[in-house]
């Protein structure tokens, strides 16, 4: 068994160079899943993921179609039917990359600085993921592995995994496993390996308030008809109350309150004040009183305003009366909150609210529902186990304020517990210009990775 | 006198096709003076009128540089000391014409359709302007130019003629005239001859709120960090009461009330709600209260929404929680305001409302003084007889709602009042996708001007 580890081991420490340029031809394809010209790009990206799964051994590697960008799949099940089967879970689509100019280097071509390399999706989760499949090959090419793996990839994680359920929920045969590997979370920082046990959930939508048929000139019209950027204004201010609770009718009734004791074990995370600081450049914090930053992020549902657009925004100026103006807007959920709901209590709000003089609409453009993981599951012990021997320290648990859908999604469906874990730091600047990954942090996970995948083995508990 | 008149109408008249091939000649220059790119378009346009300023007799014609574009300059003076000198404004500059999109022909070639002439600057303020040329043609060619004339054209109007006030200053003697003629205002419809005897001022902000250093995921740190564009929403909210009131301490101070009698005055003008509801799409009226649509329109100060941006307004889902957010504000001023002493109302709001988790920075882009012109003054009961004889109906007197600067300078640094009229309709869409001129009334009001300058020339109160 030692001797297996350590080729295992050292067959990834051995790739590592491969590993970086592999990941930078996946980071060069702008898999952006959420804008329409780059839908060649997704087609191409998938594809280059069939054939790494392919140059891996899987079997059966195919992309399937779904409503949206289509889905990679591959297996490897000659564990045999009593090996416990793992599904391991990415998405290889990322996030636009804009605004480009403050990007130091070109987003789509992976640059390596010192022990950083940057690119859009390195973090994000090209890079995690090619990591599962690198801890997948370096256990299978030593002669090691003994569990089932299905690889689940899917394209529209970014846009809130929109068709995913419904391919979940049609191929519960294809994809039935004992559990799932979910490397789309991170860790709190570089010493400190972290498993996420709770993950909040997602409704984002958009707002339009219409006003005049079309932009009207200030000085003509100013004063007497209604400015829809005004209106707009108003109706976002008014979602929150002085105390930074959300106002949307109803918007509490189901979340879930979190215990004392768990607010205790939460209360032992280093993430304090000061950190929160230090990475985000605040120097005074906002939020629903009554919650420490950890709650607020981790166990409270908040509401953001993710973009605003009206009139004139270019340089100098234009007296203009917008005709329109447009939110984006979003709601992180917990549990037991249901996006659709959120979306209801949205627009009575706005029913509620807006003035006669505009014209209101409102959509929903992506769901995500909130979890809550076992954090005594098979597959959780043996991630900590494998975790405190790759770092030497106990994983830290924690509630992270992101969303991941998959993760409800399985559990609805497969009835299976997912292990999030990830290589993704705090300060990689996730969905923001400069994306980076920590690669001695990337290269320490997917150790981890290899340790999880022999210890849940059939040679687990035998002898050597 | 008969022969006269009728030669100088027949002359302008003949030109009419010419005229439409100049004006869009003028209108294929992109002269947007507030955005950078479009600098060497607006020194193109100035040299184009410099050229046809020389083609139609004018001396010491020529460009001036200014701290921003140039202005062009031109005279004729050949009436002799003794007659009235007459000093014609125009702006050859024009708005952005974005959005594109919304444009069903190329704003840059002037189109022509019925009796229509679409095209970006033929309302504002290229058509007019040329109006005032073709006049001055006309009755030069017609030899009966008894008046001196000095044209004045500026490229700043649309960034609100910084640079204007201090070229006057300096030039007064240059500039020196007994009265100015300005066709930058407007009618206030086809059939209703109009001469605006106030004008209102503009002060134009930009506001922007900063919270963290970079844009941030709204997973991991909603809830905690301060949104801005959150906050630039309650912030904006905040600048009106229920009523209306626009709330920036002192705004009202200075503004000078309308006596019983202007507004009895006003109540005469035939824009009623119906009116404003057609033009600007609108059901529903929005305004401060106890004041009528055309009483808040020109005689009460306003605060508008003219731009909003933050985070991520493309296409689709992007959880971002923005670093910054801006808006564009700007205020429209009734005698007595000052546009710096407004300035200083908004920073004093926003020093009192900002919270303390983010910072917030206020710059002021553009003033314009407001003005009030003697309605009894020589030239306008000239202009009130020349319209009145072209139309047939004695013209409105009104208080516009716009902002044209150069008037409230010209009182200041020369003395001189000015006679504001033009052609420009109110269903023009001005500073709007399809801005267009009704060419019979551009024509009318080129009639208007040719009888106005022969009324005011030595032979007047002379034989035939």
């Amino acid at each position: 068994m030692e001797n297996l580890r350590q080729a295992a081991l050292d067959y990834a420490h051995d790739k590592q160079g491969d590993f970086i340029e592999d990941l930078g031809a996946l980071v060069a394809i702008p898999s952006v899943s959420m804008t329409t010209e780059n839908k060649a790009d997704m087609s191409r990206a998938a594809d280059w993921l069939v054939q790494k799964l392919k140059s891996i051994g899987m079997q059966k590697v195919r992309t399937y179609e779904t409503g949206g960008h289509p889905v990679v799949y591959g297996e490897w099940l000659e564990a045999g039917p009593d090996a416990p089967t793992i599904l391991v879970y990415g998405h290889y689509d990322v996030q636009p990359a804009d605004p480009l100019d403050l990007w130091d280097n070109n987003p789509y071509q992976a640059t390596k600085k010192g022990e950083l390399l940057f690119g859009r999706g390195v973090t994000d989760n090209k890079g995690p993921m090619m990591g599962t499949i690198l801890a997948v090959e370096a256990v299978k090419e030593s002669g090691g592995l003994e569990v089932n793996i299905k690889f689940l990839i899917e394209g529209e994680e970014e846009m809130g995994s929109t068709n995913l359920e419904t391919f979940v929920k049609e191929n519960t045969e294809l994809l039935a496993c004992d559990m799932a590997l979910n490397p789309d979370a991170g860790m709190i920082a570089t010493n400190k390996p972290t498993i996420t046990y709770g993950l909040r959930g997602l409704a984002y939508f958009e707002v339009r308030v219409y006003g005049a048929s079309q932009d009207l000139h200030s000085g003509l019209y100013g004063g007497a008809v209604h400015n829809p950027a005004q209106v707009l204004c108003e109706l976002i201010a008014g979602m929150h109350d002085e105390d930074g609770v959300i106002t949307l009718p109803g918007f509490y009734d189901s979340v879930r309150p979190m215990s004392a004791e768990e607010r205790a074990e939460l209360a032992r995370l280093p993430t304090d004040e000061e950190y929160y600081r230090k990475m985000s450049g605040v120097s005074e914090f906002f939020g629903e009183k009554g919650y420490t930053i950890i709650e607020r992020i981790g166990g409270r549902p908040t509401l953001e305003v993710n973009g605003l657009l009206s009139g004139y925004t270019g340089e100098g100026t234009k007296t203009v009366l917008p005709a329109e103006a447009m939110a984006k807007v979003s709601c992180r959920l917990v549990p037991d909150q249901v996006p659709d709901r959120v979306f209801e209590q949205l627009k009575a709000y706005l029913a509620e609210k807006a003035p006669p003089t505009v014209r209101v609409e409102a959509k929903i453009l992506s769901r995500g529902m909130p979890a809550i993981s076992d954090r005594h599951s098979v597959g959780v012990e043996a991630m900590s186990d494998a975790m405190e021997e790759i770092w030497g320290t106990r994983p830290l648990f924690r509630r992270e304020g992101g969303t991941i859908p998959v993760v409800g999604t399985l559990q609805k469906y497969l009835g299976a517990e997912s292990v999030n874990m990830g290589s993704a730091l705090p300060e990689d600047n996730m969905h923001a210009p400069n994306e980076r990954t920590h690669l001695p942090t990337l290269f320490k996970s997917i150790d981890a990775i290899i340790l999880f995948l022999l210890s849940l083995g059939k040679r687990k508990g035998s002898d050597n």
